[in-house]
C-alpha cells in the first residue's frame, strides 16, 4: 500500500470516530432528555442534527475522493466501501437519536409516565454496542464484532420488557394511551439504534473474514466458518 | 468508457431493478396480510426474506468485482457506489415488509381491529416511490427523484391519520392496546419503506447533479441550484 493512500485511510477512520462520538453523544442526550423531560436538551439534540448531517457527508466525499485518487483494490478497496457503509449507518443513528429527541419534546405535553426501569440499561448497552462495533472496525477484530450482533439480543429484551410495562399501562389508563405510544416509539427507535450497530459489526466480520454474514446467524455466532 | 465496463454496469442495473421488483411484491403481500388476517402469506413474505438477502448479497460482490476489476472513476464510480447504497435500502425495505408481516402474524391471534381507510392508500403511494425511486436511477431522472422526495410528506400524512383512528380506537377499549400497538408498529415500518425510497431518490439526485441533498430541503425542492 502506498503511503499516500494509508495516511487517506487513516484520515478516513479518524474522521469516522469523530462522527461515531457525535452520534454516540447525541444518543445519551436524546434520551436523557426523555427521561428528565428536558425540552431544551431535547431541542439541542434537534438542532445539533444538521452538523452531524455535514461530518456524514464529508466523510462520504472523502471516501469517493480517496477511491477516486488511490484506485485501491482487495482489502484496501474493502475498507474505503466499509468506512461508506459504516458512515450511513451511522447517519441514520442520529436521525433516530434526533426522533427520540423529538418523542421527548411531544412527552413533556403530556402528564408524566413512569419512566420504565430498564430504560437505562438498554440505552447502556445500546451505547457500548456502537462504541465496540467502531472499536471492532479500527482493530479489525472479528470476535468483538461478533460480541456487538449477540448483545442485540440482550438490546431485544430490555425492549420487550418495556413494552410490556407500557401496555399495561396504557390498558389501565385511557389517558396513558398517547404518551404510552410516543413513549413506544422512543424505545423502538433505540432498539433500531441497537440494530445499526449490529450492521456495523456485521460489515466488520466480512471486512476482516471477506465473509458476508448479515442475515446468517449461524455464521455470526462463528460456528459454520 | 470501455465495452465491458459498459456491459457490467448494464448487468448491475439489471440485478437491482430485479431485486426492486421482489422487494416491491414482498412489501405487497405484508400489507394484504395484514389487512386480511391471513398467516400463511405473512410466513410466506417471512421464509421468502432469506432468498431477498442473497439477491442483495450477490448485487454487493458484484458492485466490488467491477470496482477491483475496471477501477471505475468520476460518473462511473458513483454509479456504482450509487448501485452499492440502493441495494442496502432495498434490503432495509424488505427487512421492513418481514417486519410488517410478523406483526400480521401477531394481530391474527387478537380480535379483528377495524382497518384504517388510508392504509391501502399509503402502501399504494410507498410502492409507487420504490417504483419511480428506481426508475429515476435507470433513466439518471433528478426531476423524477425530485417528485418521489415529495411524496414522502403525503405518506407522512396519512401515517398520522391512520395513528389518530389508533388512539382513539386504543383509548376507547383497553382490550385494543395489544392489536393497536402492533398495528402501528405496521404503519410506522411502512412509512419507513417510503423513507428508504426517498433515501434512493436523494442518492439519484447526487449521482446526477453531483450535489449531496440529502437532509437539505430546499435543494431538494431545486430551490437553491
Amino acid at each position: 500500500m502506498s503511503k499516500h493512500l494509508e495516511r487517506d485511510l487513516d484520515n478516513l477512520q479518524k474522521d469516522l470516530l469523530a462522527l461515531a462520538a457525535s452520534v454516540e453523544e447525541a444518543i445519551h442526550k436524546a434520551i436523557r432528555a426523555l427521561q428528565e423531560r428536558d425540552v431544551p436538551l431535547a431541542n439541542e439534540v434537534i438542532d445539533g442534527d444538521s452538523d452531524i448531517d455535514e461530518e456524514e457527508n464529508h466523510v462520504e466525499e472523502e471516501c469517493l475522493k480517496v477511491l477516486a485518487l488511490h484506485q485501491p483494490v482487495a482489502v484496501d478497496l474493502r475498507r474505503v466501501t466499509s468506512v461508506l457503509q459504516i458512515n450511513t449507518d451511522l447517519e441514520r443513528m442520529a436521525d433516530l437519536a434526533e426522533d427520540i429527541a423529538e418523542r421527548a419534546v411531544a412527552l413533556a405535553r403530556w402528564p408524566a409516565i413512569p419512566i420504565p426501569g430498564d430504560l437505562q440499561r438498554m440505552t447502556d448497552l445500546t451505547s457500548s454496542m456502537v462504541r465496540q462495533a467502531l472499536d471492532a472496525f479500527v482493530n479489525l477484530d472479528a470476535k468483538l464484532a461478533r460480541l456487538v450482533c449477540r448483545l442485540d439480543d440482550e438490546v431485544d429484551r430490555y425492549n420487550k420488557s418495556i413494552i410490556d410495562e407500557l401496555i399495561l399501562l396504557m390498558q389501565r389508563s385511557p389517558d396513558m394511551v398517547e404518551p404510552g405510544l410516543s413513549f413506544f416509539s422512543a424505545t423502538r427507535h433505540l432498539e433500531r439504534i441497537a440494530d445499526h450497530a449490529t450492521n456495523i459489526a456485521e460489515d466488520v466480520i466480512y471486512l476482516v473474514e471477506g465473509a458476508i454474514v448479515r442475515h446468517r446467524p449461524a455464521a455470526v455466532r462463528g460456528e459454520d466458518s
